[in-house]
């Protein structure tokens, strides 16, 4: 395929990532106002209900239709069990309901994230927020959108102005929650303008993509909380690195995001490691 | 006047409250758009714009003209030195814009609270959220709605099935964040669902009187954050006490707002206390 036609071919997945995700924001509308079934994963706080795995379902079944030879990573297939190992191959890396505990709740910060990779380099990104119906885009090259209108990051160089967020992770362990807590301290006593925590990963991402936060880290989070999203600030003028200050690792787990370099190298600067693995270590 | 005729006219009050808001929290989405003069008060990151000064003047006005003999408790009148006091007399307690450190980021989570008190009960609350429109109401006896959908709280006792939320107080002073971050660690450690930073009380303690969040704690927040949500709450069902057990004190500072009595009983006691003296203190 020559490379004009490849990149054709990727507008052609976004249109398809677009409606999917729609459809699939419709189906969580429809769960969440039934009875959830919820059990946990990796830890007691680690939830996922029968609605994750039929909209992942929904969202797979559909793409893989279209694009019979291309690869998946979701949330949920991982958990059942299958590789999450990026290739060269077109991958989609899928999220079918972002913040399921929120979920669980009714908490209105739930997402669809779908991003999609080829040569392990991120071509394009959508997340759609389920409960207010807003829609972000990116595609490499070509600009970040909220509902079609083009999204530019916060260009704020000083902490002291920023505002931050953060997700805490699966794990409660006390150790864990020390540095957990201890990162937080850091960043409230420089002090930033505020701290917070939404429960949505990929929507606290887009809060940086629009420029509505300086920056965003975390440590636990997994590459479909955040290829989508990676891309969609990045073409908001944004940087997304490793904890480590460089470049990201989709599958290690950790990602400080900012609108500006000297805002991310701050946060490198004072956060201490919380190790998780990696998501393509062998379960 | 008959009390007949006295709860009439508060439900008239209650009309021109939901109105004065609606026009708040236009002139509110107006202002976000706009530059924004930020600065501070009582701590480096306790801001505050041009626009709080402006919206309370417009509700304020809008109200003095109407009720004439009324007394008022506004945010920023009261910074501006007036004083913070509950007296018999119906009084309006009124925050123009809550979460005013959203409202500077253009972070979508910001609202105009009204509370009304006679003889220092509260006998209604209105919250709108300028960003996504979402109008609360509570009437004394009258119920708890949402965009005229009646409220109802999470009748969950278990509280490690809680998702609970806080906000962090402008103080950031080592001792208090250390004091903070315990309470947090505490409730991590239980292990509750979660716990969320969202950036305005008001809009936090609609999550409970919505159900979508078992319980809201908080040292540090204002008669102005919790007058109206605390009628809403009790309207939908919950209870809003202080963070000792006992009955809520408006004036004290801090609030334990919960669905049940049992996961509200098992906040206070894990919290430990951070003092923020109180509204009606003399300046």
């Amino acid at each position: 395929m020559s490379s004009d036609t490849e990149a054709e071919s990727w507008a052609e997945c976004l249109d398809v990532a677009v409606r999917t995700a729609l459809r699939a924001g419709q189906m969580v509308r429809v769960s969440v106002m039934q009875e959830k079934r919820v059990s946990s994963k990796s830890t007691p706080t680690d939830l996922v209900t029968e609605a994750d795995q039929h909209v992942e379902e929904l969202i797979i079944s559909t793409l893989r239709e279209k694009f019979p030879s291309h690869r998946f990573i979701g949330e949920e297939s991982s958990a059942a069990g299958e590789k999450c190992v990026l290739t060269d191959n077109p991958t989609w890396i899928i999220d079918p309901i972002d913040g399921t505990c929120n979920f669980v709740h009714s908490f209105p910060m739930v997402a669809v994230s779908i991003g999609f990779a080829v040569k392990k380099q991120l071509e394009f990104g959508v997340i759609y927020h389920c409960f207010d119906g807003t829609l972000y885009t990116g595609r490499r090259g070509h600009g970040a959108f909220c509902n079609g209108v083009r999204l530019h990051v916060s260009k704020e160089k000083d902490v002291s102005k920023a505002l931050i967020l953060t997700e805490i992770g699966a794990k409660r362990d006390p150790l864990t929650l020390d540095v957990f807590l201890g990162n937080m301290k850091q960043l409230l006593s420089t002090p930033v303008h505020g701290v917070r925590i939404i429960g949505s990963s990929t929507l606290a991402l887009c809060q940086v993509a629009s420029g509505a936060a300086e920056a965003y880290y975390q440590y636990g989070l997994h590459c479909w909380d955040i290829a989508a999203a990676a891309l969609i600030i990045t073409e908001a003028g944004g940087c997304v690195i490793d904890t480590t200050g460089g470049p990201l690792d989709l599958m290690s787990r950790r990602v400080v995001a900012a609108g500006s370099q000297e805002i991310a190298d701050y946060i490198v600067q004072q956060l201490k490691p919380i190790s998780y693995g990696r998501d393509d270590d062998d379960p």
